[in-house]
Formats: structure tokens, C-alpha cells, sequence
């Protein structure tokens, strides 16, 4: 796990590129999506309405062949594990750089997604460090994605010698989009290229010994009725006239030549790679100034600072078109309002026309999944509080948005997969607090015989999706999450001004609190909740973690109470990377569970350490003042605990899981990062619970909750247009003091002051 | 192009390994297909139902390591194109042996289906030539798929040493069946294993450069949370007690354990791979004595008398989950029957439950596919007729089939995918001859405005998607294939002794005719027909094929006036290696007409030179007594053409397309093999059309249209339990003699004699 943050370039560099599973980064801008490896290889695609198109995937090789000796090498890729001088990667905000140096000749690779298109632009630099003149050739390619249908028929691809460059058609009968050429461009005269995979990498040998480079020169040939195409370009002795060669290329997908030459111009003739590169790598510089930890914690301070927010971003942007959905993009509005405050607005009005009617929202939107969950309405209260609590501005309560229409039951089905038919829309308009409320109503109205909420197509655990189908199943955690969100909206009604309806949600809050005490509490903790056929899920058999430290976050009970239900926690769920979602696992399929029941032990909701679950517990113990083992959680799910190596996580990254002690082959594993709605909420946990600077809706609150062996730790806070540069030092009286004065909260002048910030706690 | 027939054994012997594209062999029984390239690569399914289990796919290698040099090889892959002194594949009936030889070390890897069980066994024998007992591990690995669902958590994977083997298992919530357990076993000990694909190539290595192999032993870990598994076996210092090392592995889906452990004693304890090998080699034998044809042409020999049948065979058993359906399966039924009459007859039985109430079938069933073709009907009445003729089994027509629910229009739907909603059966129950006049009468009653046949979603152009789907477009061919149909009824009619129907059909037929001649006709041919906007289809700008030959077929106009269209076929539609479908082909889209327009030029309906067709033609030609155009023709689409080299096809396969010359890139390129109807049309054009040898319901005509330069024919023929050893003569008269008689038929003894015919052509 060798490697290192640079903080200063927002950098992480890769020193030991053959990691137990590739290290990802995300390039993006709000039209496309980019992945790449430590190698460069990834997937690109860019959204087209509700759909992806994608453009390409997998490889993305540059190759040197010296046409001296015979030797061909990938210098990003290293096929043959050769010993490399240099060989490193740069991890980059919107950019990705792959530097290599063998035997004199050093190769700097660079991807980046420019700000304003869909394009992936990319830069090989080759310097002969031996000035020898030594007769190199050199090669670039990537691999198309074309198809828009299975007809391979539909598709060619040629070279465009006036374009300078590749371009691969398939236009066809009834295709889902008009994106229909795919075009690889270059800003060099190449000397040879290759389109079709069997001429390029041959068909019976693979990208590490390509078949065309063999050759004195690719092959030059068009192709068709190819599912994948390859886009090849040849260099001919790019040392003949200088020791560094340069090119840079592009890739994108277009509905017509015209789009083709214009997006070619733009991106190889009218400005330079370099120019972008910059641009993009100091892209949004105002979201990274927002927080700013200085803590003795340095890697804590690279996250915070850097890499949660990055991570938090691609959610952001993205998180509507990843497989995600309502439950995710509401936490991470929650998460990044202070970072894009207009956003959040923005995709909290797109996703509330997700919610039906009825109340309830859907679980999934592009693409739509239309399993029933039913804890889409517990997310928006605490969403909408948090853009009210950053922004100051009311005017969002009274936006009109509409619903889908009808009955979220009766619009739902229970296939677990993606469904083609799109949602209703154009069902009644609403304000965003009538959204709130009918969410609220929904759920307080869905009530079983012990006036639990219904669990019905399940709850934050996507996997408990065999509990509630039959309308009896009630869920605790649910419930308990439901006592939280109407916490929530009391609060927005009371900073809105509609205090008349604030005493019924009291009582009907209290009510659902004696429920879930009545009902949720066994054995001195919180059961999960009960299935259709009146069992318990959760009880003596079986601790889950979330309904325990949800308890908290809603406030259920004493504080000695809440303090007994962690050290439930502590006892029954901690490992030595974290605490598990359940323990112990389940070992056999129960169809009155669900999913969950079926995973392998210590696998996903299944008894792994859920990330997501590990920062609702950080949450929890700061607001019951327990910093040091709030703190401690936070370093065990650390990519660098010691009692957890080669976990596989990417250091900048954080991962959704760790698989659980429970497992027999891969406990400790993190296999799936950045896609998660962690990072969100571990910058919360830093920012709000540890630090404790919490927006309300009258300025900013400061009661931190910082771990003892911390000193000096300071922070910045860009607040409403006024920077908070705060000072912390321990003190046996709690004190907050502004510009010298004594203060509840942070004061406001409007004026965008830099205010001096002392904070004893 | 280096290979040769062995039709002894019933082989095709592969030397040169590295074609343009794989060259494929499929092994399979009633439960089960697996396909294999020359190097043994391919997949492996069951059949549930009306879905596929897959049970493996890709890779399958052995591997030798030289542990005194430290060289490591794949015998029947051979990555590194070492010099191998033998390498060469037996394609065999139902196994696939692949030899090779390398410093004295020989490895014999063969893989079969057996007869019974949905099992595919892998023997691997290495024999030390040097005998020098070198230090040499031995390696074998396939690539099982147990996953069911996306939900990598359910699965698992490890060894089990009591059973000798690894097993996949992968239990799940709500799985579409229930064979959840993948087994790779072994009759050997082995030393080592591995089942993660991270373990054995490793992240960053692929099946050429394993990591796995490097080491001293294979990890023998087990493995969990991953889309797709190896199956690794190691064996050490194989030849430490003897110069050869031999054993054998076995691969299959299961229930549970117990149906994995009576499977692994049933096939590596029970009986010997040897064993097995004989059995499956010598399969069903009696098919392949069925007509034997002794002519000149040795490679035509080795096609009819082996390979046709053999393709015509896959057809036979698993057409109708090759996503073909039944218009494939009708077609299919009238060619091997001859071999298998009573799954003839079970096949049509099955198909005609896909045909609705209203008369029209479906286009495809399992999978099931909605496009609501409309050329299903005309491929019923010659599929029965051909069934009675080879039977003399009258009693399938009064057998009673359920037809599915409803009207085939309102069941339809225009969506390019399969459907995952079954068909709706439960409709009225009819007999076969009442489906048959269902499927007649719903052609002839499915009329527009020119009196000619609505093309609706299209006819046997599966491309021509767009032309009738406003209800007005008309397809000539469609027509004539009616006209076609008729006939065939009426045959039916007459041998059933229903004639009273006959005189109204005869009518309708004529009338129909005239409706083709009418409007069907023009500039001296036939029109593919009229679209929903009344343009012509197939008029000036452009001939079709099919339409001329089934005039042909379907005996429209003179004599003189069919030779005249072949006239036209050969003037229009000829190129150097057959016949393209239509000529020119469409350069711009229209979605008047659909997705054949948007092919690109040359390529499958849009230009190709289409088997299928070229088939239709070669027919066309003997009914015309045009014998040495109909071999001529039969040669232009064999493999080893010398007008169109190196095109890809397997010499024992007949692939359903060559490219057609109007195609920039990949003209005369034969990408898809054994899956095509072609086969079947292909042994009926050489036994039925140039032989002659024609089944009606009271005994075998023999109508020979042979070429005039082929001399000493002979052909054997098992018809009705008696065989017919046919004598071809050139003669100036022309008599069939029957055991020393003139007869215009082959009489049936009922004693299964044996008859020496003499045919004077």
C-alpha cells in the first residue's frame, strides 16, 4: 500500500501500482462520467435524459515499440511487470496521470474530462531522456463503445483523414438515442491506425502482445459488424525530430458530422490540454474552501479537506444516475448543501417529483426500479432542514412541484430489476412543505396492529426485502427514523412560522415513540422490527446496528438510556475494523426476510461492516459526547488500520464495506468505493459532530466533540458568504467566543466579515 | 486453410489452429449444449424449462509447467505460438479432441457431451515421450458461471474433498431456478486448487500469463463475493510414477448435494470416459445411414452424408432455444425428418401449441419474442406434409393441440427484445389438420387492398420490420409462399381424403395468383411488395431474391416464364461466391421499410449473400432441370470457393451468410456458423432436389436432377424401415427400375428389403 497525499495539488499518488484490486478515480462534469484505474482504463459514458450512452470502456493503452531491439511495451499498463525506473500514478481532481520511465524514456500519460462537454481528452507525452535517436514508434488506443442496439449490422467504422481521426457509426431502426457517431480524435497526423479489434489486437491474442503492432504499420482498415471496435493510432519514429513527442486525443459521442467537427475544434484546435488541465484540476475550488480542518490528524485533514468532498461530489452530480436513488440523493443533499448550496436546492425540487400522491417517493429514478421501499419520506424533512439551516432562504418551502401520480402500492411491483416503463407523472402540484407533510402523513399513517410503520418493500436496508410484502410487517428502525424526520419537520415549521401545526406532530411523535418503546425494546436494545408472519427479526437472536444508533439520532430515551443502548453497541457489534450491520450473520435463507437472509455471511447488509451504518454510529456517539470512541470508529474503518491490511481500499476513497469478521474468505475486504452515501456522512460526522460547527437557521452553532489526545486544532468555515476561522482549546468551561465576544451562536453581519473564532470546549 | 474430412470416423481434423475467426463444434444432448473452439473454449448450458442455465463458458486450458526450466504452456491454447510439433483438432460427432506435442511432452485433451445427463466431461491425458522423468506439474481449468442473479453475495465457492471437486453454490432470494449448485469434479487426487479468479490469473493477468501458476502450489483458498469463478486444479510431478498421467473432469448444474454426488459417481466412477467417448461418437448412427450419397465430389460426400446432417441435428434439438422459433423449427422439421420421425413429429406437436387462435403463430418461442411476423403459417402445411410423407402416419392430423389465448395482433408487440410475460395459453383446442386450415385460412383471409398477403411485422426478412406495421403493406413473397402453402395443403387434402375441402382452397389459391401476377410483377420480376405508404418494394431500384425462386417453388406461371425469372436472378443477383439477397443493397435508412435499410451495405438481409436463400435457389434450379446451375451454385457457397478465400467458415459448418461484394470492408466474410436453417434447406437441395430421392405418401420418387459431368453416382436411402441402393444412369430415356421392375414409384414390401434401384436420367 505504498503511496502518499499531496495536498497542495489536491493529489494522491500511487506508488505501488499493482494493488490488491484496482485503485479508481472519477473524472466528470455535469454531462459525463469517466472512470480510470491507476493504469487509465475505465469506462466513459455521458447521461442522455434518463439513459446512459456509453462511449467507451476497459482499456486505454499507450505502447512503445523500439524498432532497434523489437521490444514493445505498454508504459502505463506494464503488462510484463518490466523494471520500470518510474512508475507512479497522480490521482487529481478531474484528471488522472500516469508517469513511467523505462530504460531513458519517459512517458507521462493524462486523462482528463473537460469542464463544459462530453468529451474525455487525452495527453501522451514521450521524452527520449537518452537523446540518442533511437528509432521508437509509438501507439495510443482506446476502446470505443459504438453500439447503440445488438445489430452489429448497423455499425462501421472508418478513418476521417479530414478530421484527423477515427469515427464509428451506428445508426439504425428505433434506437434509444440519436448519439449515433462515436469519434476518436488526435491532434497529430498519425501514420497508421486500426478499427477493428482482430486487426489491432489480433483475434486470438489479448492487449498485452497486440497482434498489429507486430507489424511494420497497423493496418489501416475500416471495419464493420464488429460489437466492440478498437481505436488504434501509430506514431512512425516520433523521435526523428525532436526528443518529446506529444499528441493529445479526444473521444465523444455526437448525433451528427457537424457535432463531430465542432466538439473536435473546440477540444484539439482552440485550446491546449494543458489550459483544460488546469482549468479542471482547480474546478469548483470554492467547495474545497468551505471546511478547512487542521487537526494533528493529517490523513483526517486530507479527507476532510479533499477527498471526502470529492467523493461527495461525484453523489452529487451523479447520484440520480448510479444506481442510486431517493434515499441517496436526499443524504447527499444533506451532506453537500454547504458545498452547493443552489444544487441542492436543485435536486431536492427533481427529486420531490419523485414522490407519489400518496406520500411515499420511489426508491429509484433513472433508471426506475419500482420495488416498493418505504423510507423515501424519512429523508426529506432532515434534507430540506439542512438547505434551510445552510442557505437562510425560506422561499424553498413554497416552490411548487408536482407528484407522480396515484398510489405508490398500487404503481409498484416487486421484480428486482429495472423496470422500462417510466413513472406517471403529472399527478397534483404541491408545495415542498405539503411534500414534507404527505411524506410525514404517509408514514405516520402507515401503521401495523402494534403502530410500528409498515416495512412493507423494506426500509434503509435494500436487502430486508421480504418482511413487509404482505402489508403486516413493521419496522422499528423504521419507525424510529420516522420519530426523527418529524423531529425534523416540527423544526422546519417552527423556523417557517407555522407553528399551528407543530403540536399535532408532537403528539403524534410521542405517540410513535411509546410504540417503538412498547414494541422496539427487548433485552435492553432495539429489535429490527417484526415481519409479515408476526416473527421477530432482530431480537435475542440477532443485534442490528442501525435501530440502536438511530435511537440516538432521534433522541429516543434518557441519555442514560441511549448510553446503555451503545455500549449494546460496543458489546455486540464491534470488530477490529469497525462495528458490523448485524451479528451475527444470517447462515440460511429465511424467504420471510429476504435477500439478506441469502447473503454469505459478514457479506453487504448481511453482517459486513456497512460503512454507511459505522458513520451513524460516529454520528451517535458524538451526540452522546463520547469523542474518543467516536474518533476511534472513524480511524478503524481508516484504509491504513493496522489490524485490517490490505483491505484493498484506494487511500483517497472511502469504500461502502468492509466484508465482515464473519466471513470465511475475504473478511476485511473492501471491494466497492466511491458510489456510496458515506463519504457524506463521515464529512458530516467531521465537520458537524466532531468539530461541531452545525448550521441553524440563524447562524452557526459550534459544540464540538473532539477526541482528547487532539491539540492546536483550528477550522475554517465559509458561512453564508462570512469565513469562521476557528480555534479550539480544550478548557474545563465550555466558551464560544466571536471576534472577541462571547456568543450562543456565530454571529452574521452580512457583510462577509472573517471572523475570529475561539472555541473552549 | 489446412484441415481434411476423415469420414471414417466421422472427423473433421483441424491444422491450421488459428483461422480468421474460431472455428466452432458443438456437443450436445436433449438437456444440455456445449460449444467448443479448436482449442476446447466454450460454453456450457442446460435447458430448465424454457430458460438456459449456464454452467460455464470461455476458457478451458491445460497447462504443463517444466518445473526444471520453469516454462509454462498451455498444450491446447498455446498462447505463445510456440513451435509445437503436433497441433491439430478432431472435430468430432458430439466430442472435440485436441492433440498437441512439445518437447516430447504429448497432451491429448478431449471434451464430450454424454448421451443422457446435462454433463460436459474433460479428459486429459499427458504422455511423457522423453522418458526421462522430468519434473512436471500439470494444470486444467474451466470457467464455471454459477451466478443466478446480480447479487454476488449469494455465491460461494470451495472445495469439497470427499467429493474431489469444487463447488459453486449460489443460493438466493427469489432465483429463476433452482440449480444452484455448480460442480467441477475430478477422478484424480489432486494437489492444489483455486476458485478465485484473483488467485489463479490474478487481478492484473489474464489465462496466457497466470499468476496462479507461478507459484509452487495454487492457493487453495475458497472465495466468495465474485461475478464469475475459475476452476483450478493442480497435480504435481505428474510423471514421478509413470510416463503418462490421465485423468478426468466433470462439470455440471445440480439441485442439491445429493444430485451432485450420484452425477460425479455416475460419470467418474461408474463408467470411463473412454467408455463414454465410444458411446457418444457412435450416436445416433441410424440418422447418418439414412441417405448415403457416393458421387464424385467427395467433399459434397462428406457434407450429406455427415455434416449437413449433423448441423441439421443441433437444429433438431435445440432450435427452438437457439432464439430461433417457428418459422426455424417448421423448416428444421422438413429436413430431418428423414432422420427422426418421431421427433418430427413431436417437434410439430410442440410448435403448433405457439400458434393462436386466430390462425397466426408467434415468431419465436423460448425465449418468447412478440413481433408480430406474419409468415408463420406458410411453413406449417409442408412441415406436416413432409411428416406424412416420410411416415405414412396419418393419424398426426386428428391430433389435438391447444392453440394460445386470443388474436395474434392483440397479443403483439413491436418491441425489438424478448418478453419476459409468457404467452398466454388455455386457448381452444383443434387438431392438426384444423391448425393447419387456421394458419391457411388466417393467411388468406389477412388480405389488403391489391387482394395480396399483409406483411404486418414482416416475413421470412426478419429486417423488413417496418413495412406493414400499419396494416396495408402487402408482401409479395408472403403471397407466394402462400400460394405455396395451399398446395401443400391440398396434398394434405388429398392423401387425408378430405376432398371435399380441395375445390374451395384450388380457388382461393387461383385467385391469389392472380393477385401476385396482378400486382405482383413487374418489369419482367416479381416485387418484394407494397409498404403501409404504398411504395413499392423490390420495383425498379432494386431486385430481391426470394420472391423469383419460390415463384419457382410455389409453381407460378409457365414453364417458360420461370426460367425466364431464374434468368433474371442470375443477371441480378449473382457475385463470385453465391446469391445476394437483394441487389443493390439499401445505403440510407427509411423507416418506411425498417431495419434492413439501415444495414450496412453487403451485410445479413441488406445485400448478403443469405444461405438460406441461396438454398431457395439451388431448389429452384433442380425443379427447373437446371442441374448443373444448381451445383454450380451449391459450389459458389462452399467453403473452400477459390473466387472467395480465407472467409472464415468452418469446412464442416454452413454458415447462414457470406457478406455481400457491395460491403466496403468485409465482403465475402462468413462470420456466423451451424446456427442457420440452411443446413437443412442445403441436405434437402443435394438428396431430395439433384438426387431426386422425394418421399410421398405412397413411396419414394426418384426425380435426379444431377450435373452432367458427374458419372457413377450411387446413393442409399432407408425409407419406411426398407432400404433403396439407387443406381444413377445417364441415359437418353428416362426409367426407374425397382429390383429388375419399371416403376414411376419405389414400392414398399412392408419386410424391410433391401432394394437395387436403377435410375436412367
Amino acid at each position: 500500500m505504498k503511496g502518499y497525499f499531496d495536498d497542495e495539488n489536491k493529489e494522491y499518488i500511487i506508488e505501488d501500482m499493482k494493488p490488491r484490486r484496482p485503485w479508481l478515480n472519477y473524472l466528470w462534469n455535469e454531462k459525463a462520467v469517466c472512470s480510470s484505474d491507476q493504469f487509465g482504463h475505465g469506462f466513459f459514458w455521458r447521461a442522455i435524459g434518463t439513459q446512459r450512452r456509453n462511449i467507451e470502456k476497459g482499456v486505454r493503452n499507450v505502447y512503445i515499440k523500439d524498432k532497434s531491439t523489437g521490444e514493445v511495451y505498454s508504459p502505463n499498463r506494464n503488462y510484463g511487470d518490466l523494471p520500470f525506473k518510474v512508475y507512479e500514478t497522480h490521482v487529481g481532481i478531474n484528471y488522472q496521470k500516469i508517469i513511467s520511465e523505462y530504460k531513458g524514456v519517459e512517458t507521462v500519460f493524462t486523462i482528463c474530462v473537460p469542464k463544459d462537454d462530453a468529451v474525455a481528452l487525452y495527453n501522451v507525452k514521450i521524452t527520449n531522456k537518452n537523446r540518442d535517436n533511437r528509432l521508437i514508434d509509438g501507439y495510443f488506443c482506446i476502446e470505443p463503445t459504438p453500439a447503440l442496439s445488438w445489430h452489429d449490422a448497423y455499425g462501421y467504422a472508418d478513418n476521417d483523414e479530414k478530421l484527423n481521426g477515427l469515427l464509428y457509426c451506428h445508426d439504425g431502426f428505433a434506437l434509444p438515442n440519436d448519439y449515433t457517431k462515436v469519434f476518436v480524435g488526435c491532434d497529430k497526423k498519425y501514420s497508421a491506425y486500426d478499427l477493428s479489434h482482430s486487426d489491432f489486437r489480433g483475434e486470438y491474442y489479448e492487449y498485452d502482445n497486440p497482434k498489429g503492432i507486430k507489424n511494420d504499420k497497423l493496418s489501416c482498415k475500416g471495419a464493420t459488424f464488429e460489437p466492440e471496435y478498437v481505436a488504434a493510432f501509430q506514431f512512425s519514429d516520433i523521435f526523428s525530430e525532436s526528443d518529446t513527442f506529444e499528441s493529445t486525443f479526444c473521444s465523444f459521442a455526437a448525433r451528427n458530422f457537424e457535432e463531430v467537427e465542432k466538439l473536435r475544434k473546440k477540444h484539439l484546435e482552440d485550446t491546449t490540454f494543458e489550459a483544460e488541465l488546469k482549468r479542471v484540476s482547480a474546478e469548483n475550488a470554492s467547495e474545497y474552501e468551505v471546511f478547512t480542518l487542521n487537526s494533528p490528524d493529517k490523513y483526517l485533514n486530507s479527507q476532510t479537506n479533499i477527498w471526502l468532498k470529492r467523493q461527495t461530489s461525484l453523489g452529487k452530480t451523479w447520484g440520480r444516475l448510479y444506481g442510486k436513488g431517493f434515499r441517496d440523493v436526499m443524504q447527499d443533499i444533506t451532506a453537500f448543501v454547504s458545498m452547493d448550496t443552489e444544487l441542492a436546492k436543485k435536486q431536492i425540487l427533481h427529486a420531490l417529483k419523485y414522490q407519489y400522491e400518496d406520500g411515499n417517493p420511489i426508491r429509484m429514478f433513472e433508471p426506475s426500479f419500482k420495488f416498493p421501499y418505504n423510507d423515501g419520506g424519512v429523508w426529506i424533512a432532515g434534507a430540506v432542514l439542512s438547505y434551510l439551516n445552510e442557505s437562510g432562504d425560506l422561499s424553498i418551502l413554497s416552490e411548487k412541484v408536482p407528484y407522480l401520480k396515484g398510489d405508490s402500492y398500487e404503481n409498484s411491483n416487486y421484480s428486482d430489476a429495472f423496470v422500462t416503463e417510466p413513472y406517471v407523472t403529472g399527478g397534483k402540484v404541491g408545495t415542498v412543505l405539503e411534500h414534507i407533510l404527505a411524506a410525514t402523513d404517509y408514514l405516520l399513517g402507515s401503521r401495523g396492529k402494534r403502530n410500528l410503520v409498515l416495512w412493507r418493500g423494506g426500509d434503509w436496508n435494500d436487502s430486508m426485502n421480504s418482511v413487509g410484502r404482505k402489508n403486516k410487517g413493521e419496522s422499528v428502525w423504521l419507525s424510529i427514523a420516522t420519530v426523527k424526520a418529524v423531529g425534523e419537520l416540527i423544526e422546519i415549521l417552527k423556523i417557517s412560522g407555522n407553528d399551528g401545526l407543530i403540536i399535532g406532530y408532537e403528539k403524534r411523535k410521542d405517540e410513535l415513540i411509546s410504540a417503538v418503546k412498547l414494541h422496539g425494546f427487548k433485552g435492553g436494545r432495539y429489535i429490527y422490527g417484526y415481519n409479515d408472519e408476526d416473527e421477530i427479526i432482530g431480537g435475542e437472536e440477532r443485534t442490528f446496528l442501525n435501530p440502536q444508533t438511530w435511537s440516538v439520532l432521534a433522541g429516543i430515551g434518557s441519555e442514560k438510556e441511549r448510553l446503555e443502548i451503545m455500549d449494546e453497541v460496543e458489546k455486540n457489534l464491534k470488530c477490529d475494523y469497525g462495528y458490523v450491520q448485524c451479528r451475527p450473520s444470517f447462515t440460511r435463507g429465511d424467504d420471510n426476510i429476504g435477500r439478506a437472509s441469502y447473503f454469505q455471511p459478514g457479506l453487504v447488509e448481511n453482517g459486513a461492516v456497512y460503512n454507511h451504518g459505522v458513520a451513524f454510529k460516529i454520528a451517535a456517539d458524538c451526540m452522546l459526547g463520547k469523542a474518543d470512541s467516536a474518533y476511534k470508529t472513524l480511524k478503524m474503518i481508516s484504509y491504513d488500520n493496522p489490524s485490517n491490511p490490505d483491505n484493498g481500499v484506494e487511500p483517497y476513497a472511502v469504500s461502502n464495506m468492509y466484508m465482515g469478521p464473519e466471513n470465511k474468505y475475504i473478511a476485511g475486504y473492501a471491494p466497492m468505493s466511491w458510489v456510496t452515501g458515506t463519504a457524506g456522512w463521515l464529512y458530516r460526522c467531521v465537520t458537524e459532530y466532531m468539530c461541531g460547527v452545525k448550521p441553524t437557521f440563524d447562524g452557526l452553532e459550534v459544540s464540538p466533540c473532539l477526541p482528547k489526545e487532539w491539540d492546536g486544532v483550528t477550522a475554517r468555515r465559509v458561512y453564508r458568504g462570512e469565513i469562521y476561522e476557528i480555534r479550539y482549546e480544550k478548557s474545563d468551561e465550555k466558551e464560544l467566543i466571536c471576534d472577541g465576544k462571547k456568543v450562543e451562536k456565530l454571529p452574521l453581519t452580512g457583510k462577509g466579515d472573517v471572523h475570529k473564532v475561539l472555541c473552549k470546549f
